[in-house]
């Protein structure tokens, strides 16, 4: 059997529309990957697998119909199970199937499915998406490929979603981001993980963690990816080739640089890659910009002294699903406490300083293409490592740390491996710019991937998953 | 002396393309008016002769210049004073100036400025912008000039807007609409009033009352004044004599009608008016199409389940001007304190709540062009009839509770005058419609105008003020 599910996807593209290749060829390729690294790396809920072939034989039919106008015709998606999909349960990694509203197509997968891809399944999620590093009491936690000999997480809440690719049972994965939920995983999976900015993609029927700050995203095996899933769901942007963003020379970035707060927490082995990986695109060429950016600092306390997402998520369980906080985890129990006591006037002030805070930043990041920072501080911990609570809520907020303050400032990111860390697991460069410069984003981050080649071309392939 | 002032903005305009008036000869006029009228009426927190003529000047070279591209370079605007205005100082209603910052053109003002009007003065309004009434233990209560024998309230919390246009002072008066501020005072004094939709205009640099309902607003004497004023300061739209809307003929248009809600507080003498009113539409070629609307009898309740307005208002003087709230108008200062116990989970459940009766009743409203209503349910009471608290309460609920479901629901609305009362105080007829419908809103209450003549020919002008 080929290896069609490492290739890019621009080349499966030309490969369907070529016939070199069939959506049910990739569907078998994608199956056999599932069914041989699924029980190690568990990485989905819920596979369906004669749903799937069904689909590709759709897509098939579609592609020789000629009606196939969508780079994500006959493609394998997988879908975080937070997303209402139609055809599939949904447990948002609560131990119970949410009723039966949550099993229909909200409007982005609405609008996804009429592209006719192949939708494989549901991933693994933390309980209705409120925590960083991927852990779930209930279905277990999915396995960080990267680490042959220990269990460690793969990064949160979209856990299964960076699994899923390497596995090899998707090619683009559907998470969520509201504090880092897309970016982490990527991060720690070594893939490339783009949290849109809010508003821009629809968050209907997705459960609600926060209606401030939950923003849909994408991971993929490289930016390239990333940049064919984008032009193809982006409802502002024209499915076609023609209208994927093309790479920009890294000699035109301005890249902006700060020394505040985002290497405050950073590990030593962290730090140093990311700064020799800016160091280096400065030499290449990149114009490198400092920033003083102190208005990060108070943004990353409103997020706790609003209360603004535990009680936005708290309110939206007691309205919609009353009957699954009683079996809550508690490590997303605990965090949502705070919830019950919360002042609204504390919530709305939070709300307006944050606004506030926003504006000053904008108009600082407006001078550069991007800025530059780690995506998370710390190393993928071990599972074992973050069982008791106190452990875990610590490596949670670090973990967390670099990306949340993302989302509290209405900004959009993206996250490129750049390196590994002292045990070898994967390092990202997070790289962020101002609200709706999507496009903008990625084509900083494709001209990087240009000039340094793609993830699996850098790190070749993870010792779990990665090939059959 | 002419009476230009009474005039409608196209011969206006038309006037001064001609040379047949100037701003100055124009200023001299509301000069004239003012001065005459505001002992009694008393719309006017702050007045300024001087730099009326100034600008009047100013304008006068930029139409000699033919730099005029704007519909309303030279013409005289009042202002509600909770905007910042360059120049001016801003109380908010309140007993002492606030700070310096807020005497700068915010974004809307701003931009209305670059178009060389005449801006007055900021007229009188319920102390930040908190009540239906217009009345303000402060400064005064403006005197509704349609009683020549009783002070009655002018409707607020725009309180002078309506009256600054009878005084002959502004043809334009811009007042805010958080729950019927501008529709209230409209109705009250026989005047146009357009509410319009949240986010369509900045509310930037004007006093916050609410953040989720907050919206600017313009007062004119006829709807085609209206529509001169929307072409010219909408940002959406060329401000050309051609972009001014045109009126929609009667026989096309559909009517929205509903028993519910809107008619169970009204007086049957008001009541009686409209009704008679749409029959005629009716009789007169409008489809009139029944509407159950029973979604507004919670998205009612919701405004005070939530504390919404009260939370977000208070936390804006908590936060802004913590010296402001000891010395609040008892009857503003009441209605706040709800917020100091209010829990962030009901203010979110009551936001979320009312953004799915939204999205049922902008889908009702989707079938017609309008809904007509009753603006305001009550007489404009008497200022000796709303002295005691408790009566205060009670009538300024009255007044608002028709407009207000308009703002939680995410409506626009336009009040016109269409009889009068009992009491010989005028009756507005509430017209709304789905978000973002400004134009079509205007057009079938251009249609309504051109049918049945401008409110002064259909009822002159009041007893006070409407003329030297």
């Amino acid at each position: 059997m080929s290896d069609w599910i490492n290739r890019p996807l621009s080349e499966i593209y030309m490969a369907f529309q070529e016939e070199r290749l069939t959506p049910e060829a990739l569907i078998d390729e994608a199956i056999a990957r599932y069914e041989k690294w699924e029980p190690m790396l568990k990485a989905y809920k819920t596979w369906n697998n004669e749903s799937s072939v069904k689909q590709a034989e759709y897509a098939s039919q579609t592609l020789k119909a000629g009606k196939a106008t969508s780079l994500l015709t006959g493609i394998p998606l997988s879908v975080k199970d937070i997303y209402g999909v139609a055809g599939f349960p949904i447990y948002a990694g609560s131990p119970k199937k949410l009723p039966e509203i949550w099993s229909n197509d909200g409007a982005l997968i609405g609008s996804v499915r009429k592209k006719v891809p192949v939708i494989t399944g549901k991933t693994h999620t933390v309980e209705f998406a409120f925590g960083g590093l991927g852990t779930n009491p209930h279905w277990g936690t999915p396995r960080n490929p990267w680490d042959a000999n220990q269990h460690r997480v793969p990064g949160g809440s979209s856990s299964g979603a960076g699994v899923s690719l390497w596995q090899g049972s998707a090619l683009i994965a559907f998470g969520t981001d509201t504090g880092g939920s897309v970016r982490v995983p990527a991060s720690m999976t070594g893939t490339v993980g783009l949290k849109t900015t809010k508003n821009r993609w629809s968050t209907n029927l997705i459960t609600r963690l926060s209606s401030s700050f939950d923003t849909p995203g994408i991971l993929a095996k490289s930016v390239e990816d990333i940049a064919y899933g984008f032009a193809s769901i982006d409802p502002e942007t024209l499915d076609r080739e023609a209208s994927v963003v093309r790479p920009k020379e890294i000699n035109n970035v301005k890249i902006g640089i700060t020394k505040d707060y985002f290497w405050d927490k950073c590990a030593n082995d962290i730090a140093t890659e990311v700064d020799k990986f800016i160091s280096n695109l400065s030499s290449m060429g990149a114009t490198t910009i400092p920033i003083e950016m102190k208005e990060v600092y108070p943004a990353v306390e409103l997020w706790s002294e609003g209360s603004i997402v535990a009680s936005e998520g708290y309110e939206f369980l007691q309205t919609n699903l009353p009957d699954w906080i009683q079996t809550l985890d508690p490590n997303v129990a605990n965090r949502l406490e705070v919830a019950k006591k919360a002042k609204t006037i504390d919530y709305i002030k939070a709300l307006e300083k944050l606004s506030t805070l926003s504006a000053i930043i904008w108009n600082k990041l407006d001078a550069v293409d991007v800025l530059a920072i780690p995506t998370v501080p710390i190393s993928p911990p071990m599972l074992s490592d973050v069982t008791d609570p106190k452990d875990y809520s610590e490596k949670n907020i670090l973990a967390l740390s670099n990306t949340m303050p993302i989302n509290t400032l209405g900004l959009c990111a993206i996250s490129i491996p750049i390196g590994k860390d002292k045990f070898g697991m994967p390092v990202g460069l997070q790289l962020v710019t101002l609200p709706d410069r999507e496009e903008s984003l990625i084509a900083v981050a494709l001209g990087i991937e240009k000039k340094y080649g793609t993830p699996i071309e850098q790190f070749g392939t993870p010792p779990l998953g990665g090939n059959l």
